[in-house]
């Protein structure tokens, strides 16, 4: 199967709409008489041989919006600009082996090909941190735009992906989804190629959100690693002293063809392995917590209460898939703390972290 | 099995409490050894004939409360009449055969037996409108009363079924809910029956809620079809210049006999199919999205944000089954967009749809 | 297999960290290649021997923090004490073996071996109240700690449990939490053993929380019915006429060995079992709903709406695992009224009851 480039163009199925060639590849076996639940391994494989062969809309190949066409910042805003391509890679979702919380080994293999966003410098020079889940957070304040040089650098599953933020304005050719036919060019970069998005922060778009793969194999490819945050603050609001932000989510056995079940924190399963918070006594903490698989999850911290939107005191709301709650504090109480999702099912299959304060 | 009338009386059961023909035919099979996910179809048809069978508890054979019984509307307020039928008819869950989203073809057969609520004019004149899913909306100010001359039309799966609302107020005769021995008239209105409700727009009832069945096999009978919206406003307010009500909800295989699950908004599934909303820039959107299953949902529309009820700006909120949220704006953003469920396992069996901003 | 007592030391396992001597039971088989839904009744037996087997860990053998160390109450706040077993107990789900909404017999059997927390005047003189679920309500005004003498007084699992409480303030020692090699004292009471917990009502600790087992089997020990009730109010608030605390949870038939899965009310499924709550017009009532499985919920109660904490009028919220939600109202509506989930699996399984309003 060879892999598409920007110059080569994308032939129109003989066959039209619903030709087969055109085919959304999840949709034919997950969206039919099977759910996610039911998928077997192959399904996923059938899901993906689909997604490869995808032909893109000719909607998509007309030339994206040039810069004249793209939102520029309001008065006194930046144009804030990332460099981001999504890759495969192998991803450990427990390197260390081990569940400190319940002093237990964690069991059979954990390595799976997962689908990042990572960051690059100025033009794709050099990669800026390590690829891994969450991608880079896109962070701006009201009034900038966010300008995102996407790569689909991805050579081994050869599908098309995007990137859908939630939160920040946009006009239709920067909504990075598939659309079938009506699909625009920010909604299906083929491998190889690069599409530039622009978002605008805008007054109601104030708060953390989530981006994330909405191309023609989202599901399954979010699944696999694509997703990360936008956070967009009041004009020249300060940062708080420790801000992190969590995707609570999973990978089913199908799409990592592991032997079990994994629930994960930013990537990674069980204390130890998911991310270890500090905070020290003083400090102004938000924590933002993000729902990043089809569960409804809820987020407890020990020893901690706050302030949820409506002023009443919590210490584990619950939220659901690619919704965002924060919590909020001021440091107050040094030890060794856990953090947990209360839904048993996930706090037991590793959804659980330290939190550490002095 | 014959079809009971009003002037039929239905004898009590010789076997009495908890005889075999006074049994409830869902919890028979559903909620006894199994659940509604784990029942086949045979179960169903089980649980159906029970409920065809059933007898009217004694309690709801009383005459239904007179006129003088009923609340009137307060000072300033009206009465506001409906007719309103349970009927089936066959029902196609995705009329195109397609999804335009996903430019997929939906396999498979997709017609079932449905039950809904169908609106007449006076005196069950004639139809209003078609007959569909959800039911016909019933509209009030706080100091009305919403009266609602119920008739259960259905030929053909031959069970008591009603009309339970959320949000107004009711004395127990208008609740229509049976209640086993304590069922009053209203929660069993046998096939060819009818019953008029009267229910209170108090200054709490402010909202926008649903009614469904709430009869002996509710659990049954509103999967197929049963339910409605209910709007209730402030004296004098005015209307969004769109306002659009959305039940997500869903197919099972078990209850609909079709091969697969279908997740559907408003009875139908999958772009196309599901309700094309539209507005124009400058339009106040109101969008009142209420859960019509068993399963939790988020309501995601694309190129837009809103402030939810604690002023927080949300693109996504999450509710559980027959609560509703509303999302509201002043439209300033055209282009097609998608809206859908962000439970992966919803959208990808149908749970989406478009919204065309001129 | 003996029972540990205090006076016992607790070696260290020879094989030292992730030895199997110190495996957690629970995740050892449900968070391994298993969900809690796969589980088997033997895999849940295993879980229950390797607990049973645990060493506690050396960071938990060390004394406990003495008074000198215990928060005291602030200037005009007083210290709550009470005296609180964990205790295994035969529980009837449904001992009426009816269910009055549905006029169904309760089919198979419906007892099982519980374990629950039981509450007993100054010094475990004599046991107040009967022992079920929830367990004891604690509650302490702002200014005052709640003191709890726990024993874990079990002869039949034999294992550790522990009492970990939600919106309290308290230091690492009283978190009542298994925390592997990190276990303090009150992480890990081993049957036969004492630890007394002290908790602090900070001005955030305002509201209703749960408390429940958090120690190193807590998920089969919590749905096993360990888990009770903290209220904390404003000094001096008055409490409602009415107040009632629910808890909506559900037994899994893994854990109960019984052969249907039961969806319960404070233990009990199928109104006429699950709490008839009753009423007079006038009356302020303060219903607060917590959530107790791993389950996402809704609270509907028929003929009422209320305000939620948004000032939204409600009358069917939707809430996650060891989430409160609070309904309350001034009584106006007299007559005999469901309270269910609205979950169609759950009220169908026996989530549901009567209120009763004079």
């Amino acid at each position: 199967m060879s892999r598409r480039r920007p110059d080569q163009p994308y032939p129109l199925s003989r066959r039209g709409f619903l030709g087969a060639g055109g085919s959304a590849a999840l949709l034919c076996t997950l969206g039919g008489s099977k759910t996610l639940e039911d998928a077997s391994p192959r399904d996923i494989d059938r899901a993906d041989a689909f997604a490869a062969r995808m032909e893109k809309p000719a909607s998509a190949r007309q030339d994206a919006a040039g810069p004249g066409d793209a939102a520029q910042p309001q008065p006194g805003g930046v144009k804030r600009e990332y460099w981001i391509a999504a890759r495969s890679l192998r991803w450990d979702i427990a390197p260390t082996g081990q569940d400190e919380w319940m002093r237990t080994r964690v069991s059979g293999p954990r390595k799976f090909r997962a689908l990042v966003y990572q960051r690059y410098s100025t033009g794709f020079g050099q990669p800026i941190g390590p690829a891994g889940m969450p991608g880079p957070t896109l962070e701006g304040e009201v009034g900038d735009t966010i300008v995102v040089h996407f790569r689909n650098a991805d050579e081994k599953l050869n599908q098309a992906v995007t990137m859908h933020p939630h939160g920040v304005k946009y006009s239709p050719q920067y909504d990075g989804s598939y659309l079938g036919l009506f699909t625009l060019a920010g909604g299906f970069v083929a491998p190889g190629e690069e599409f530039t998005y622009t978002w605008e922060c805008t007054p109601d778009s104030v708060g953390v959100w989530p981006y994330h793969d909405h191309g023609p194999n989202h599901t399954l490819n979010t699944l696999r690693g694509l997703f990360g945050t936008v956070i967009v603050r009041e004009k020249g609001a300060p940062r708080p002293d420790v801000e992190v932000v969590h995707f609570m989510h999973s990978f089913p056995p199908n799409v990592t063809r592991l032997r079990r079940l994994f629930h994960a924190v930013n990537g990674r399963s069980f204390a130890g392995n998911t991310p270890t918070v500090s905070a020290r006594v003083g400090q102004e903490i938000a924590w933002h917590v993000i729902g990043g698989d089809g569960n409804f999850h809820t987020f407890h911290v020990h020893g901690h209460r706050w302030r949820d939107a409506t002023g009443t005191f919590v210490d584990n709301p619950s939220f659901g898939p690619n919704e965002t709650i924060t919590a909020r504090w001021r440091e107050d109480n040094p030890g060794r703390w856990l953090y947990h999702c209360h839904v048993f099912q996930h706090q037991d299959a590793g959804m659980a972290g330290w939190y550490l304060v002095e």
